[in-house]
Parts: structure tokens; C-alpha cells; sequence
């Protein structure tokens, strides 16, 4: 296919810091636009149709399923949440660099319906900076901290099937780190097959003309 | 296995400035070690020992073919060449990223032998101005630009092994940007698995504490 965009996959442990430091990069440079879920759940006061969510009826949502127009979905507390193809497809074909913020096992999926996709990994520095972290939220209970380093035990296991380690040590430096992954990947021949193929039409054209 | 440094294969069409561009990167960053080829050629005046190339008798070359102990090698024009595999091995090991200028067919070997290594591949911007790169030496016969004008097409077909592109339009930006795609190699989950592992065994240790 080869788009003009990236297709970005953003995981890491919660307490990463994944949402600030995915916040930071789409505010600060240009170029980015996050995936917006499709969800059948009922839209809450404050939420903006197209922006915090596609809100969708049940049918809509199993249709499109059964369309294979998701790229990956999953069922939560009865219901539903996905990310659609379609919109990705056009962001990346506009241009944009698209990111999406999955698990683990999301992620995966997305890889196998895009190969191309670039999978990150967002970091703490050490285990210690977590746990420090997701208790410093102050809104959790012990249990729920505990439930989330058990997460980040399971999902370390899986670290090696990203691209890349972006490391959440100071802010600044994890979000210019993401973006020049991203940049640079514009730089794969995945990434760059008409200018591959025009290279070869050039040289052929050439060799041609010089004989 | 796990290496310190990043092994960095360098390949590009005749005439794309690979040489030049790897010069400047080394030149200008300290990290680097280029790669040192061993040959059965003779020693020619102004060559150095470990410099140029570390030069050794056929019976010791076709040794270390049998003990395992090169990379890649081919013969040219009676002679053997080829990239010691212990010589790199220690530059990894002493944190250096090593890089290794190599055609095609070799680099897709040396990926063989080490899965890790970072495959770049030194594009012209147009095949025009490649044409003009190679008649501007002065130095080669029509017969000679030809020929590699040729190489050039079937090389081109081979492009999508590597692991990016770097274009050489500017050799300020293509250097810098090279230098970037190195740096963040060693953000992969590869370069990364003692503090990946460490991550684990802290985790572990920490949710066992918690209980």
C-alpha cells in the first residue's frame, strides 16, 4: 500500500506517562493526529462526537466488524471500543502521522493489519520511578497499584516485539526523542516506494540512453 | 547476544557518496569505528598495518575462513578480502558503533551473522544527478559510468532489505541525519536487553514486596 503518513502504535506500562507525553508531541509539532476510538458507550457531559469518541449504536458498531472496518476492537464493561480503519486510512493518506495509544495485545493486531506501523514502547527509568509514580496520583488505592504492576510484569514480557524504547525520563527529551523516531521513519523503504520506483524507472531510462 | 555499539552496514549506488558521508560522520561525532578489512593483498606504500587493512598470507586468510572467524569476504583479482568477525566483536563490546561499507550481497551476509545490525542505504536525489556525480570525477571512461549506471539498476531492486534510506542531497543533512538513525538504534528492544531485564527482576522483586 505504502502511505504517506506513519502509523504510530504508542504502549508502555500504565504510570509511563504515556497521555502526557503523547499530549506534548501533538501539541507541539504539526504533523500528528491521535486516533479517535468508535464506542458504543453513551457519550458523556464534556464529550464531543468525532473527538472523544465515534459514539455508535450496537449494530453499527457489529456491522462494521463484520466489515472488517476495524483495526482492532475490544469489549469493556459491555462495551464496545475500536479503532476504524477507514478514518486511520485517510489521516495517513492526507499526510498525517497517526497515533494510537493500545495494550499490549492491541498493538499486535494493529501490526498484523499494518506492517508498516511503528510500534513504541514508553519506559519509566527504573521500576522504583513506576511504582513512585502511580502512587504520586494519589488516586488509587493499594490494591489497584498493585493490580498495575502485576500489568506491567505481564507486558514486559512482550517489550521485544516494538521498534522501539522511548524512555520517559524527563519529558522534554522522551517527546523530541518520539518525534525524530517517527520523522526518521518517514525514511524506510517501506516508506518510500515511489521514490524507489521512480529511481528505478530514472536509472533504467538512462542506462537506455547511454547504449 | 547483545552488543554495546550498533553494527551499521553502509551500502549505496557508485557514485552516491557513501565514502565521503562516512568520513564526515567519523570525522565529526566520536563514537564511531570503521570497519577494517583483512586481505591477502600485498602492502602498498603509505598503507598501514590496522589502518588500511590488516594484511595476512593466504594460508592465514583461508584459516580463518575454516575457524568461522570473518563476517563476509569475496576474492577480486587473485586476492582475498573480506571483515574479521572477533575485531568487530570487540569494538561492539567496547561501546563503539562500528561501520561497515559493504555492497549489497555482503551486507545482506553480515545480517545473517548479526540479526542486530542497522542496514543503510545511501541514496542520490535523482538518478540524474547521480549520472553527473560519477561523469564530474573525470576519472572514468564512458565504458566504466555505464557499468555502474548498470550495477545501479540491479541494485535498486534490492533496496527494501534495508532497514532505511539516507538521502545524500546536502552531505550536511544526509551526515546529521545518518548520525541520528544510529543514535536511536540503540533505542531497540535488541540494544536494550539488560535494562529490559533489570526492568523485569525490579518489577517482580517490587510486586513480591508488595503482597
Amino acid at each position: 500500500m505504502g502511505h504517506k503518513g506513519v502509523l504510530v502504535v504508542v504502549s508502555g506500562f500504565s504510570g509511563a506517562g504515556k497521555g502526557t507525553v503523547m499530549k506534548e508531541l501533538v501539541d507541539r509539532y504539526g504533523n500528528y493526529a491521535l486516533s479517535v476510538s468508535m464506542t458504543t458507550r453513551k457519550m458523556r457531559p464534556g464529550e464531543t462526537e468525532g473527538v472523544s469518541y465515534f459514539f455508535v449504536d450496537r449494530s453499527v458498531f457489529e456491522q462494521t466488524i463484520a466489515q472488517d472496518g476495524l483495526i482492532e476492537y475490544a469489549s469493556y464493561c459491555g462495551n464496545y471500543y475500536g479503532t476504524p480503519k477507514r478514518w486511520v486510512q485517510e489521516q495517513l493518506d492526507s499526510g498525517k502521522d497517526v497515533i494510537l495509544e493500545i495494550e499490549m495485545q492491541g498493538a499486535l493486531k494493529v501490526r498484523e493489519k499494518f506492517p508498516e506501523a511503528l510500534l513504541l514502547f514508553v519506559m519509566p527509568p527504573s521500576a522504583e520511578e513506576l511504582m513512585r509514580r502511580l502512587t504520586a496520583r494519589g488516586t488509587e488505592s493499594k490494591e489497584v497499584i498493585l493490580r498495575r504492576m502485576e500489568r506491567a510484569v505481564q507486558e514486559s514480557e512482550g517489550i521485544e516485539n516494538y521498534d522501539y524504547i522511548v524512555m520517559n525520563d524527563k519529558l522534554e527529551d522522551c517527546v523530541a526523542q518520539m518525534h525524530a523516531m517517527i520523522a526518521m521513519a518517514h525514511n524506510r523503504p517501506e516508506q518510500k516506494r515511489e521514490f524507489i520506483a521512480g529511481m528505478r524507472a530514472q536509472l533504467g531510462a538512462l542506462v537506455k540512453g547511454e547504449k
